[in-house]
């Protein structure tokens, strides 16, 4: 008989209202999966989407529990896993199903929680310390002694990208529309921050010598799409995470030629299970170690019950959080 | 006393008219550079636009001389000279001043002209075969079994893509708003070819079976930006290289992201000396080599004699040539 246990449920599209934790069937482990029993669910601008029907979960995952990444400890490992086993403290992403009590993923994509980060707090690392990672060292090989402009600082991958670039020796100028959200990521090892009001982008090319920056982390999408393009150094790399300002823009493609510059969209949900395996494993090597070090940390807003799912989506529509929001199951 | 030669001028910025051939002062090589009397000087758009007023010259390359190729032979050589001879046949890419009997380059930049092609056909090839090798091999990593879409297929970039294209065992999707180029096209190798009408992406998603094309090389510009990115593979890469259709477009960020795709600008002549050398010196060794066994080809449309320059340049902002149009000053 299949065991239960509670998640919360998309159950019809629509506003944060829809959302109600329900009683489902608990996942098990197959071959090379382990069993994690959830301590906490971070969550994500992707998950205000997908509630309100724009953005389905790969066919792989639950349709309609909502949650791409989680903290927890390991309740029970498959046949032939040789990673883990029972009591091991783990972390990572998902193709969703991740507001639940229990979640089921491949042994190699779960990421050991570092020594000195809590269990619960290390559900706000997976996406955006993941997300930040790979765009800017892996995508755009962000290097030592390159500036770097990352938009909506005080969002999650953006608190997670100051942090990353600072310990990586990376200049990095950072924008927010909200003047404390600038302030607090100073405080996080901002090097500039700029309010992103009409003249950002007149600014961020004074913060950089009137060069323009190496490389643009965009949490803005089509608002900030031809100020992005006229702040750009030659052979700039702009990489685009998230637009929740809009997807459309105009752009100048004779500019592009010019400045030799390049723009990437990239998102981590759809990716094949050897796309995410990798991601996790270099993860864990380059990026746990400076967790343990305190060199970085997972920023956390605010912690929520389930019960209280709604309201923890309302305050991300509404931007209010400086760093992650996490539902709790513990 | 300074030796002079004929140049092909830019008197005054405006329309074909303003070429004249005049004399000038032969130019002189110093350390590390030779004398070249050219055999010819290849056409490219940017001329126009530069003739125009619009595309000024870099600083260290003439101002009112427009010519960004030539082929022809070394005539003397500077001190320090170690790659070529008095007599070596050479063609390469300049930053402008090839419309002259004679052009001084770094002798790192010269590419020996390959056996079985004439010297004044090898005029037709640096720019456009150095474009389509760098833009597609070097930068979007195109390989082997994979496909690309060639926007303008019948363009000197054009002709020159499909031919390499097609030794790399790379599948070719071309358009051309012309259906004689396009025909043309498909007897230099190309897979399919496609008319550039309103439904030309709805032709490039059947031809690649509806999955998109791997990488889109683009001579078109705004026009096509909101199909390119239709038409673009997951983890597509789009890499422009002229925009006579106008520079502006919009662009779906959304779609970027989920496509994981990017696009690129890329030009030639802006770049430093040292990225000018390692492109010749890496043509040299792995495109010439096809030249020599005859798998690609240049293509020349027309050659013009210098006095007939306005003509040419005429020719080729009405589009009507396939293949490279030069000007030959033996």
């Amino acid at each position: 008989m299949a065991e239960s246990m509670k998640a919360v449920v998309i159950t019809e599209f629509g506003g944060p209202e829809v959302l109600r934790v329900q009683t489902v069937e608990r996942p098990r482990p197959g071959s090379k999966e382990i069993l994690v029993r959830v301590s906490s669910s971070g969550l994500n601008r992707a998950d205000l989407i997908q509630r309100m029907g724009n953005y389905p979960a790969p066919p792989e995952s639950p349709q309609d529990i909502p949650g791409l990444e989680y903290s927890g400890v390991v309740e029970e490992v498959g046949p032939n896993v040789t990673l883990w086993k029972v009591g091991d403290r783990v972390m990572g992403i998902l193709g969703g199903g991740g507001y639940a009590e229990f979640v089921v993923v491949h042994e190699r994509t779960a990421v050991k929680i570092p020594a000195g980060v809590e269990t619960v707090e290390a559900g706000a690392i997976p996406e955006v310390f993941m997300t930040a990672f790979d765009a800017l060292f892996r995508q755009m090989n962000l290097s030592e002694g390159e500036s770097v402009l990352i938009h909506a600082v005080g969002s999650g991958v953006g608190t997670a990208a100051v942090q990353l670039t600072q310990s990586a020796g990376v200049r990095a100028i950072g924008t927010s529309r909200t003047p404390q959200k600038v302030d607090r990521a100073l405080e996080l090892g901002l090097d500039v921050g700029i309010l992103g009001d009409d003249n950002w982008p007149e600014r961020v090319l004074e913060a950089s010598g009137g060069e323009g920056v190496d490389v643009i982390l965009d949490l803005v999408g089509g608002a900030y799409l031809e100020g992005n393009l006229k702040v750009m150094a030659s052979e700039g790399r702009h990489v685009v995470v998230g637009v929740p300002s809009g997807a459309r823009g105009q752009i100048d493609l004779r500019l592009l030629m010019k400045k030799r510059a390049l723009i990437k969209g990239t998102v981590l949900r759809a990716r094949p299970l050897e796309e995410k395996i990798s991601l996790a494993r270099e993860f864990e090597h380059r990026v746990c170690p400076l967790f343990a070090a305190r060199k970085v940390r997972p920023v956390v807003d605010s912690t929520y019950r389930p019960e209280a799912v709604s309201e923890a989506h309302t305050a991300m529509a509404e931007n209010r959080n400086f760093g992650k929001l996490l539902l709790t199951w513990e």
